[in-house]
């Protein structure tokens, strides 16, 4: 782990060095999705089936693609009563607090008597991708698919890597209502989503994380569809005085270490020997985490900011504009009403971040790489859209009119200019 | 121009056919703007001037390169009076529209007595990009400025390429309080603002329509900063029944085809007969439009669809998801109101498409290239930014700890359990 000191001559600098040790994505990887991108959009369902052979080394035809029904309903039953239970509290959360964002539609009539206002409606169809593997998590499918439902979607297609389905994700995703579950994954099934492959028809925007190659297809094929995010490896922020139970800190700091060995994680104190003991606490847990390898790995390029007072945190916080932040201090209030650039902010001493994660009812997919400074976490508002809404009658056009055609003359363009005229002066 | 008729045995293949003719971007461009983007991120303000001696012939300094208070002052004092009116008419239309977008913090306490809520900030700075020459316009000012102001933006920076400045474009960026404007332009202008170079400060997101190479650059950049759409060819549909002047709606399709040979204006009307009407009111405008070469262009790839009875329009804008729609017919929400996908509708008679782009107040960059199906037109939205609040208290925290602890487990995080665990049982 590291270790800075905000008293140091050097800290601004080195601070500065740290915050932007960034890994770009390899060209290679861009270069690979185009390729991919390319083959399903030309080659449809038997590039799709030819990719999903070649790098998921599984053999699927036009039927078996699909999760039938039967397989969804028989794994949702196999998962633990437990986990079932916490599932369907999590879902009920999320849906309650999605349902808080809904954006009320406007009309209204201006003093120059112009109509106007704006309408929101749900997307249409939506692609949610879920990871395979070790990273196949009932969360994920929550938290991309019970926003979009909030929202009215009417269409959510899952996809996911060919393999055996945890049954834990399958109750996900009844509790979500998805019944529309696609054995694909990679670039190829990000393609497939954006232009359809056979039985899978197009969707209007692909959200939900992957790996580099999901990334590079995302990033590129943004436009044809929308997406979400770009996810990065995972981060936190812990603002923590003394008077903290340093193994509940160290807790907290390994929730995120151990998603990825690229993931943040970075103690704020104002007490070095605090910060010690956090670090005592960090190696004693590592020491028995199953998740250990990849929690050491991270904890090892991050670590703890001697910073005092508290009161200067959430300077320091918005300059790393951090995915998740806690507040693990008195009347946190205090410092987190100055916070500006952060996904989730958590507060107090009895709120880790986990609860985010899974059960809060707030979104756990948020901004990562600083992109707090412009953007926020997954909502509601990923699954609508606006249409912009503009009436005039004969009196209001004659008071917009005269300025539009005066505007439309300043910018060069006649017809623009003409279309106001011809209205005002019917013989002209 | 061409005719589609609905009745047409072929119509649906040969529609969706059209609808699909769309231009991909070039390779060759994309790995031009990689390049320049990698030049001046490594280059800073060195390679910045170097390839604006290059791509835009112009000798520019550290100092040059910004454009000094008192040139914005003589050039806007050179706006002709009528113009400068006709912004400020504007500015404040727009400042309203979008001050009516702002969307409240909301903090509440659920059933389970968890503190939860989200809070709105800011952007700290957003870089415009106002393109040069011809198509330097004080509207791109004005409605991409205003509404960052209207979110309380701290720092706005316009770039536009060298050249003489438009003195419409400076008394545009007086009256939205822009008052920081580089001479660059390009992907390297895109770069500098993502990264900064020399006096230009990096900014986060950047915002504002530009050529092939600005476009490339800004979706590289995605992810540094944050971007708006990606902005493609105007679009227009105009719903009219024979009741209307042809030579008026003549004048709204020929608004949008001025823009650019690839500007795609439709009329959609149910009286074959004033199809034709419009068709040669078309041509007698051409034939006297300054911007004939473009509309000309653009007008020969699309044209008119015969449909009835229009109740059908509906169904058919939700297929093209145009930017802009037009419903030149009586009691207009009859078919506006069940549209789902279109940046903006202009309803009734008197409200051609070029009130909006100028003076109605709500805003001009809109979805283009069916991005209506998955994104909204520029708002209040792109210049904030929503942060996520949780905080448990003890009693709270023992309801979402078991579930967060089941949820952990089953997806294999067990750093994710501890820090939930550890606080149930302090003991553990």
């Amino acid at each position: 782990m590291r270790r800075f000191d905000t008293r140091d001559a050097g800290f601004e600098a080195a601070f500065d060095a740290y915050l932007n040790e960034r890994r770009g994505q390899p060209a290679e990887v861009d270069a690979a999705a185009a390729e991919i991108i390319e083959g399903v959009r030309t080659g449809g369902l038997a590039a799709l089936l030819d990719y999903t052979r070649r790098f998921d080394r599984a053999d699927l035809t036009e039927q078996s693609i699909r999760v039938s029904a039967a397989e969804i309903e028989a794994g949702a039953a196999d998962c633990a009563e437990d986990v079932r239970q916490a599932i369907a509290f999590a879902a009920e959360r999320i849906r309650a607090y999605h349902e808080r964002q809904r954006p009320a539609d406007a009309r209204f009539v201006d003093e120059a008597g112009v109509e106007l206002g704006w309408r929101w409606t749900p997307l249409e169809a939506v692609g949610v991708y879920v990871p395979g593997g070790r990273a196949a998590y009932p969360s994920t499918v929550l938290m991309n698919a019970v926003p979009a439902k909030v929202a009215g979607v009417g269409r959510i297609a899952m996809v996911t890597p060919p393999g055996k389905l945890q049954p834990a994700v399958l109750a996900a995703a009844k509790a979500a209502g998805v019944t529309e579950i696609w054995r694909v994954g990679g670039a190829h099934a990000c393609a497939a989503l954006a232009y359809g492959a056979g039985p899978i028809r197009p969707v209007d925007k692909i959200v939900g994380p992957g790996n580099a190659f999901v990334t590079a297809a995302k990033r590129r094929l943004y436009g044809v569809v929308g997406i979400d995010a770009l996810a990065g490896p995972s981060e936190i922020v812990v603002v923590a005085d003394a008077a903290n139970n340093p193994d509940w800190i160290a807790a907290d700091l390994l929730s995120q270490a151990e998603h990825d060995p690229a993931a943040q994680s970075i103690l704020i104190t104002d007490d070095a020997a605090f910060a010690a003991e956090v670090e005592q606490a960090v190696d004693r847990q590592l020491a028995v985490l199953a998740t250990g390898e990849d929690a050491r790995a991270s904890w090892r390029d991050h670590g703890a900011v001697i910073l005092s007072p508290l009161d200067a945190s959430p300077g320091l916080v918005d300059r790393i504009a951090p995915e998740h932040v806690e507040f693990a201090v008195d009347a946190p209030e205090r410092l987190a009403d100055r916070v500006r650039h952060a996904g989730a902010i958590f507060m107090g001493r009895h709120t880790p971040e986990a609860i985010g994660d899974y059960v809060a009812g707030s979104n756990h997919v948020l901004p990562t790489s600083r992109a707090a400074r412009f953007s926020s976490g997954l909502s509601i508002y990923d699954f609508i859209k606006r249409t912009s809404i503009v009436k005039c009658d004969p009196a209001s056009f004659a008071i917009l009119g005269p300025p539009t055609v005066a505007l439309a003359e300043a910018e060069g363009l006649p017809a623009h200019a003409r279309s106001a005229s011809i209205r005002l002066n019917p013989r002209a």
